[in-house]
């Protein structure tokens, strides 16, 4: 049988092991993926430190379990129905697995499917050498989008889906964005690319507030410092009126509730962010009811609509995210990347592991890193 | 000096009086209407009631001032630089004041004005038997709606902006209306019309349940029993998935958490009742953002969108609205129709007033009411 | 080996005949359906006729090929792969298979994917007593909704999709229909039941110009008569502007120049009749670049939004499609069918057909006829 | 009498004189600009050509007439009922002078009323000292927009509604834009400013054709030569499915034969150019109805909102216009501009005329020329 390293959940505690396991034999509908590269979602710290909700969601009766989702590799092989995909390809995931049944698939609404399952969470994951994947959410990358980039298009799916909203009504509008995790730092990105006119970031640590700054952030707002006061400043560099669209991607009360404010009437919130407590007090009368507010609850990324997007954002140049990856490792190394993942104050943003150390060099060679 | 009869809030109190004031002179951009009929609005009730909002909005330095806004009646007067209306026109008007110059004015969300003023409250109304009203929000009617009717399109328009929502995708889907308050039974009533082939109605009183039967509700739930379980009565009955489309127009907490309940992932949720308490908790995790929901801040109705559909949906016969006209009285009969809009449990949906007897008795012949 | 009954065409000629051919065998991604009631499309006419279109996408060595792609039937058998579906499910089927790869069908598109192949034209067709139909082509109907309506959803989709159109925007609003074969009598019925508010459908024939009436249609207007200015006309019944909507449903020159000019300003054409002659003359200056409309071409439903949609409405009972059931047949009687379809002037509308003599009988009950 | 210089129309024959006028005098709801930079549009050369059009639309009889409707200026009076505009504001004005009272007014589709005036055609124009614009139709600029691009602003949106179209979805999307006068070599930067990630810009001549790769064409292809399939080029560079939209800003036969066929299934086709021939031949059934393409008419820039995404684009730097304006002028050296704009094969772009020499010499001091 063969082996391959993995890094997995042995046991419900917090942290992880890089151990051998096999290689996982794929069922008929799958394609073996060989990793190129993977990189480590705010999911994945959830599951490693083995918090209350992983223990609820994952279990310890299905543990060990290897984690991760976010990856580009290239295909080695495909199950017996599989159509779409062939050997070679190379490849990324959707991580929402949908059913193809409910009303949410069959409408163009796969992404938040009423049976939804989520790999690398309700299955074995992608921190590994070798990946099952259903054929499914196989998505088939452009060459031109290098594995550190290409692993990252998930996350950046979720960026982008925020930015655009089911409206996609973004160019030459103004937009403020709250909090300065890696996604929000890409949707700074997405949000220059689409045409946003002017990018208010309201976020907390100097390194990750750098970032958005190179991204394309036209305003940078402390939200841990009284040196501004942050719904005046919005108003005051849009005419008066308030942002036209506001994502929330930090989830806080305070973000709520200066969220709703610094909108302008009719305007956008794009509701990403996880509420940190629920039930949630929102002034709903002044922020929605009044205001004429369109809130646009986020889950994932539109299947395939985004990705396109995103492929297309990526390939052709007009995006480069490079800022947002701030750390690379070896996956072997993964400890490493858990650690900067978890610091505080923040100095990382999106840290990309690599199970071959030829691959690991070819990217820092790429990136410029010794 | 020219007089008329007219109710007007004379004093910092409870109460209304019916008293003879002088006929409105109109400015340069008004007209002056003469009033076939007005409706008694929830607006009118609070300031008849002189409660805490009214006391701040309205204050008592700018009494005497004569209420209502819902109407209908002929123009007998315009103003030098009046247009687009003349003398002899039968028209209804917006209550939304919009000042023309801010974002939303210069892009189609006039409903919204940053500086919005309002009739009969930030200016003298229409209960009375002549109404100045300016130019830009004069409607004008279709002559084949009879007064009684045309007064209420206001409000038809609200429900049928909460019902249509910013995305007008109601044919063949499912809804689920919280609420029996007048607007909520004239929503059954357009959700009917415009193809919704599920329509549950949520309210409290016999009387309204009634009538919402009458307007073409499938479904009628008590939400003050414990008879059923709502929630799962709406999803049993849209084959597990629940509403495509809720609209709370209720404002309780209970319709809030109920409402995010019953909506279907991917659903929208037309925010249109005030809170009844402020800041307000919602399940904004479960409800908005893992549900991937649409949520639709409703103010007013959309100028003139709105209006151009309730006219065509009255005058075509598509939308018969009788049902909900649940009281008529003259004019000098207001405080039996603000009773009938006080007495709990409900007994009343919508009253109309004629501050003519002629009209009134035309009126009651058409309505078969003797 | 076990035997069925089917039409089928057997030579490169006009005609089919009603011959003994073995069951299908179904592929492990397919399900075998046992059909209740099957109805005639004008495609199915073009290959019974044998003409031009259908010897150049079907040829001569394809055949022997069974016609019909209308269908409700029950699964009987499912293939090893299947999912979604089992046997006993009471289904109708979409006719357009996507090939789930392309740009279109990753997109929400997949009634347009850019490798479709049809039911019935690119393989072996429903008339018959068993079908055999790929899994991802599977819809399940509502037990409420006889065979015989059950039957006639595809075209029904055709017929909602181009009402509704990419937008959705119907409600209140005016629309002109252009044609009088089934598909637009259908359309009749959905522009009723989703609130369209005047409907003028324009048409040749007595007979179905009588069924658009029971449909719900305001105006009939004769295409071939010149006894009124039918652009005038639509203007002078909507306020001088024009229908806010057209659909083309035939196709013919006239159609188009006409179609266009009755449109109002801003309004949308909804294009779903196929150009009698192409390349094709329109006043594309007119009509579309200084007129601002939207045009939007309809090929098929969308999959499946539109199809939950006539699902609701034949369920609900909103829509009562019984007028455009002009005829019933046995399958074996198939000939008198198409006999019914091609007589000028027209004598029908849609045709179903029962290769079941008891399923027959329980339709002609329903339906009331002897 | 105070006089003025201007460009006008003084017989009904080809080109103009720059003559001394009377300044106009406004009436109770114009304002009177002082004119910074006015622009030559291609209205301007037909009415400067005395074409046939021009003798129709306007006609001897309203002679003398002064050209011109694109500008910046200053507001230096306004009349008694002007509210919204106040002496000293830096203003643009909107070329399409709308009724308000039509069906297009009243739903947030001015620019496309059904009583349309446009400033310049239908009365003196701009090309002058002075110039009287109805409030109606003033647009506040931003101060760091100098004049000769805030005059540039009413083509700019034209450009910018053409490429964002109905439904603004345009970010991460293919785009082949037809034709290469100043309104399709503004698109291109507008495009690149919104995140279109392929822009093909097929013209003719290798002046404009250079002006279209600074402003960020990926790819620039001949329409007048046969080097290239230009079809197969577009297919082969997006995955072979074709541009996700196209825009049409040429209207020759041979543009909206291509650009239908390099549009892919259910794409938007923007539809700006004026037909060359009317009626116009295409192939219909093949580039809209099967192809399920959405075709907007594009007429004008929505009133406001493409004014506000313009004004933030150029006052945001995010999009540069510098390379589309070719030409400057003393407004006393029109014919120059005349010329440039009327040469072929074409040696200009955008050409803007200063009525003083002042602003003419800050202007060229801005814009590095001597």
């Amino acid at each position: 049988m063969a082996k391959m390293k993995a890094v997995v959940k042995t046991k419900p505690a917090a942290g992880a092991e890089y151990i051998d396991v096999e290689r996982p034999k794929i069922a008929a509908d799958q394609v073996l993926v060989k990793v190129r590269a993977t990189s480590i979602c705010g999911t994945d710290v959830h599951i490693y430190k083995w918090d209350p909700w992983s223990q609820g969601r994952i279990g310890e009766k299905r543990l060990p379990q290897t984690l991760g989702h976010e990856v580009a590799g290239e295909v080695v092989e495909v199950g017996a129905n599989v159509k779409t995909v062939k050997v070679g390809d190379y490849i990324s995931a959707e991580t929402h697995i949908p059913c193809k049944s409910c009303i949410q698939c069959l409408t163009g609404q796969e992404h938040i499917c009423a049976n939804l399952s989520i790999l690398g969470v309700d299955c074995n994951g992608a921190f590994a050498e070798y990946f099952a994947v259903p054929e499914s959410v196989c998505w088939i990358n452009d060459p031109a989008i290098p594995p550190e980039f290409a692993t990252v298009q998930e996350p950046l799916g979720n960026a982008t889906y925020t930015v655009l909203g089911e409206d996609n009504n973004v160019a030459g509008k103004t937009m403020a964005i709250i909090g300065d995790g890696p996604i929000a730092l890409l949707a700074v990105g997405v949000a220059r690319a689409v045409g946003v006119t002017k990018i208010f970031l309201i976020g907390k640590y100097d390194f990750n507030m750098d970032i958005a700054k190179r991204m394309g952030a036209d305003f940078l707002l402390y939200a841990n410092k009284d040196d501004v006061d942050r719904i005046s400043f919005v108003k005051d560099n849009t005419y008066g009126f308030g942002a036209d669209i506001v994502l929330d991607m930090a989830g806080s009360p305070q973000a709520l509730d200066e969220g709703f404010k610094m909108l302008r009437k009719g305007g956008r919130f794009s509701a990403f962010g996880v509420a940190a407590e629920s039930p949630t007090l929102v002034d709903y009368n002044n922020g929605i009811v009044f205001k004429g507010a369109q809130v646009h609850g986020i889950n994932g990324r539109l299947m395939y609509d985004t990705w396109f997007r995103v492929r297309n954002l990526l390939a052709s140049g007009r995006l480069d995210i490079s800022p947002v990856i701030s750390h690379m490792f070896l996956l072997s190394d993964f400890e490493k990347g858990f650690n900067e993942m978890t610091t505080r104050p923040r100095k990382s943003a999106k840290v990309v592991l690599f199970p071959d150390e030829k691959e690991f060099a070819e990217a820092k060679k790429r990136r410029g890193i010794k």
